[in-house]
């Protein structure tokens, strides 16, 4: 299956070290999507919406390891046990608020991906489809609080 | 960006027609991802999480238009407002309960995808990062409710 860029995510973070690793630990921070002007008619009715399902392409990873160390922890886990970018299909997912349309443009809140990502697809974040009532959620239980604090290092970047 | 498939999602659902048009409206359906060998490993630590999130390829949707008339609704909307099939990078997003996992087969409920659909990945469902308060949810406000009684039809099949 080949996929191909709808539009361009334009944020502040120029550098994988550094950055937030998940949107909650991105929280105010603003950024634009610029999609293609074929695809611009595909964005009516966005505005609806306050918050956006972005799905793209985590293009400065390269390759995967099926066990990997997670930034919010120190012992090995299985690749799919973990949102980290370097995976067999590497697919990013990131919720993010929407605050407003301009023609082609969206800005954006919250968002945590690099500068220039390439944008695969958009959906409506519906909170009857999207919200479920989580009993557990594994190794990720004790440490989803400390995301908000924690940055990316440069161990998911191309070498 | 080419991707391949991790594994495969074993559904009841043979026939697009008739089936639930989102994982709330499959409440307590079963179904199996049947993950490749070479990927096992990957699924380490996945037991500990109650809710899934997949990532798979619409296989049976066929080229996109930029404005659709969704099955909850009579007015052509754009494609990126909507949770349509038939889009630009053909890919679908459902999260689902992980039942129970044997080897490289997860067993899965609330799945409404089609049998046999090819799986991109599977990340963990994680409340602090993919749970939102929402404030508006446009055209999808009213009809969501409706959603679970709302069955598909043929209009996103190939022809």
């Amino acid at each position: 299956m080949e996929c191909s860029p709808i539009g361009i995510i334009e944020t502040p973070f120029t550098d994988p070290s550094g950055m937030p690793i998940q949107p909650t630990g991105a929280k105010g921070v603003k950024g634009k999507i610029h999609i293609a002007k074929a695809y611009e008619q595909g964005l009516s009715d966005i505005e609806g919406f306050s918050h956006l399902i972005l799905l793209y392409h985590f293009h400065k990873s390269s390759g995967f390891d099926l066990m990997v160390t997670p930034f919010l922890d120190k012992t090995p886990r299985g690749v799919f046990s973990t949102r980290a970018p370097r995976r067999p299909n590497p697919i990013g997912l990131s919720i993010v608020r929407l605050i407003a349309r301009r023609q082609s443009i969206l800005e954006i809140e919250d968002i945590d991906v690099l500068n220039q990502t390439p944008l695969l697809d958009i959906k409506p974040y519906v909170p009857g489809f999207d919200i479920r009532e989580v009993t557990s959620s594994g190794w990720l239980e004790k440490t989803q609080k400390e995301v908000k604090d924690k940055k990316s290092d440069s161990r998911f970047t191309e070498t």
